[in-house]
């Protein structure tokens, strides 16, 4: 699904990573952080394919709620795993949106 | 391969697409455009990945090298079938990154 943001401005977070071949756990782990995500305040919405990389862009109200995001105990335990266990590489981007645009189907 | 971009202040464009089942001709376009992407002034690496949905992020220098590129003509041609026969929606984000972390190798 495309995610359904508000008129800008807003934040993003766009998540990068490459992961190992055999990543035990991953997938439910994914699974639980993006329910949980969904649950935070300030949370407007996720994006996320994999293909070679993986891409995942999550939409925010503001740098605190990202903060705060990043901070969340559980989370934290997910993003230890990852570095350690399961991301060959990553990269992590803030980023302010500043303009969107486009069409929502046909 | 992850975008090795340099320090930010710099920009990302979002491009989350979803493509009709039949896209002829979609493949060798994304291809080319690519391509032609990356020796326009200004481009500073892209990412992309396609499940349900497509996400491709491209990076750039300023704003100014985001218009020359939105407006190429090449690339034009290709933005008008992409949104006539190839995407049922699509969305475009225009981001100023503001911050940058990760590992890139264990």
């Amino acid at each position: 699904m495309i995610a359904n943001t508000p008129e800008p401005p807003y934040y993003a977070v766009i998540f990068t990573s490459i992961k190992e071949e055999v990543t035990e756990g991953y997938a439910e782990m994914a699974e639980q952080m993006e329910a949980l995500a969904r649950q935070q305040p300030g949370f407007l919405g996720v994006e996320s394919a994999r293909e070679e990389i993986g891409i995942t862009v999550s939409y925010w109200s503001s740098l605190d709620a990202i903060k705060q995001w990043k901070e969340n105990a559980k989370h934290r335990i997910a993003q230890r795993l990852g570095y350690q266990e399961w991301y060959t590489s990553y990269r992590t981007r803030i980023c302010l949106v500043e303009r969107e645009y486009g069409i929502d189907a046909k």
